[in-house]
């Protein structure tokens, strides 16, 4: 089944707010079956709001409609909506109950803009926003169904869960068979992971692909496959999983969508082990990407950012002469780090980054981009210095990675 | 001047990848008077890619796409603007040396596919992409200019600055100057702001408007005008800047499109503090979106993620008698927190949290979402407890800018 999805708000379109809510729907319909066709951000302007409807429903039956329906003067969605799909604006009485309702349990008066909230087209059916005030309006015309929900990305997927999903899938139904399968790989760089899988996908039945999705040092693979006849098309994603995993040996290092620190709190679990970090230039991302994993407290006891030098010294036990002799950035300083790091936290295995994040600070032997990396596991401490590629935020984020991928290694 | 953005790629539409070229394109072009028309996301098809040019040309001059270049096999792109701007697939003899060079500056070797990277359509001029191998695309037809972009930020983002925009802006002139001034608002919700702004907004002279972008906890209000009187332009500008501050005082917290560490890091600055953190459920987050600042190291000295109790206790003093009394998530334990980290790393000032960020862990008196934080500057030590709402990501993000909004307020 195909849809589109139809993104609104100049805040988008001028970059001040990135659309995540398409790839969330998109991951959440996905593995039911549901392909997106295209995604179409337009400004708040009832012209090209319209004019991305007609493009939608001229290539699917379903769209899916996100923002623009803030109580503030730049939305135009919902009278868009209704000079399309006819009717008139009516105020809503159990939305209205609602938006009180709403407004109260989070301690705010209703005015008369979150009033406004309460009128829709008369053409749609209402479906309550149990989280926010915007209500969900779906029309259906000849066929074709528009459902128009907030932009907020908690609201969205809130009420996407209970009651956009189940309704769809009732509404629709066209009895084929999705599976996925994806592998998470590592060491190996896009183009000669392609030449190793020539044979492979040239030999892929008819109705299974596979996809390529490379983000930092790490390419997702992606096996989908459709079919009529579930379990012929499972029986052939089996196979084929277990000859991705004879070609590609240890380069895959998990079945499965998952991110890196999932799959190192998976081994840190399995053998009862506990982690803390020393970061310099990751400034405790490290840290924040294993703790955004729930349940990380069962294994992650906690962190010292060390970035300034007396801190490196005095908290994690850094020796002064080491930082003088071979400076901040190097090979002594970060596996005393991941040492002091185990002591003072008290933990079993420990990541410690330091390195020059930019744009400021880099010189000749040491520019902008080099981080060295340690990583400890009971006994075993390892190091490498990477040249990590591009601007603060993209030395941080691979530093990030590639400190994990350190400790994996350590882990497998 | 109006254009339109063609993101291409599967990953993009499935989710696993979230488009941040299309908002950082805009964030570079709109301040030089280029305005987004609509983004289009669309997959790895050939019909696709040329359906989406086809719409987006029939309403603006200039398409800049991007994606769809990588070695691998899913990627059409280029093919298919060769079928749609005519000519055959030729070999670039200085592409070829460019990947060439591009794979040794990385220590790679040059294979098979990284070789595909040279072959590109007749009909267009090739712009060296100096920081990858995928060749940026330069196609012109009938007074309609289509560029061609690697989907690497990294690299978009590159070559972007160094050759897309200046080439853009020297082909096309429209003499008509653009001015924007945001300011940053906190402690009043989008729908009171708007009751206040009301008449402010009706009062708007032609050709400035007046955009609302809220985001967590702050709003961003944009003004925007365009006018070819430059000097009336800025001078009506002004005016409504000093407006604007009549009307909001203090609840205008910077002028200019600044993120909160930022805001942060300027008052630090000013005053010759110095910074640290101690996290729990905020898992590092603060210290990480501090440290996004470049020129952080200035004023941040560095953190305690103590997620475990006996890090709270061992690392940063806090009472056991208090865990035990009122529970890690308290308020003696985040003062206790500020206190003991300002001590161990020796900063002026602090930022503690402590919460449930979830999906587990919640009771009827802690709910998820439940955070306390503190503050501390010099002598003074407040804090507060938030019900935020959301799942765990949500819950980190919101602790971590209403943490910061604390500390704010101790520096104002």
């Amino acid at each position: 089944m195909k849809y589109s999805i139809i993104a609104i708000g100049d805040e988008l379109l001028i970059g001040q707010v990135t659309d995540t809510n398409s790839g969330w729907i998109a991951r959440h319909m996905t593995p039911r079956g549901w392909d997106v066709n295209t995604v179409q951000v337009v400004p708040d302007d009832a012209r090209q709001i319209g004019l991305a409807i007609d493009r939608a429903f001229a290539q699917t039956d379903v769209v899916l409609m996100t923002g623009g329906l803030g109580p503030t003067k730049d939305d135009i969605t919902k009278p868009t909506l209704c000079r399309y799909f006819g009717g008139e604006m009516v105020l809503d009485k159990a939305v209205e109950a609602n938006v009180r309702q709403v407004m109260e349990r989070r301690h705010l008066k209703l005015n008369e803009y979150t009033r406004l909230q309460a009128m829709v087209p008369s053409s749609c059916r209402v479906i309550q926003n149990e989280v926010g005030t915007a209500p969900l309006m779906w029309f259906e015309r000849e066929g074709k169904v528009l459902v128009s929900m907030p932009g907020v990305p908690f609201e969205l997927q809130g009420m996407m869960e209970r009651a956009v999903i189940p309704q769809l899938l009732a509404r629709f139904n066209d009895g084929e068979d999705i599976e996925f399968r994806t592998f998470v790989v590592s060491g190996i760089i896009e183009s000669a992971l392609a030449m190793q899988l020539d044979e492979f996908e040239r030999n892929l039945p008819q109705g299974i692909h596979l996809a390529y999705l490379p983000e930092g040092g790490i390419i997702r693979l992606r096996l989908t496959g459709s079919s009529t006849d579930a379990s012929a098309l499972n029986a052939n994603m089996e196979r084929l999983s277990r000859e991705l995993h004879d070609i590609l040996g240890t380069h895959i290092i998990a079945d499965g969508d998952k991110r890196l620190p999932e799959i190192l709190g998976e081994r840190l679990r399995e053998r009862g082990l506990t982690l803390s970090t020393a970061e310099s230039c990751t400034g405790g991302n490290v840290a924040h990407d294993i703790t955004s994993i729930a349940g990380s407290s069962d294994y992650f006891k906690g962190a010292v950012v060390s970035y300034a030098n007396d801190v490196k010294m005095e908290l994690l036990g850094v020796n002064e002469q080491d930082i003088i002799e071979h400076g901040a950035v190097s090979d002594p300083v970060v596996r005393q780090m991941v040492e002091g790091v185990c002591r003072v936290i008290g933990s079993d295995c420990a990541m410690a980054t330091s390195g020059i994040a930019g744009p400021a600070g880099g010189s000749p032997t040491k520019p902008v981009g080099n981080v060295w990396m340690a990583a400890k596991c009971g006994d075993r401490v390892i190091s490498q210095v990477k040249q990590l590629p591009g601007d603060r935020s993209r030395v941080i984020n691979r530093a990030t990675l590639e400190v994990e991928l350190l400790l994996l290694s350590l882990l497998s």
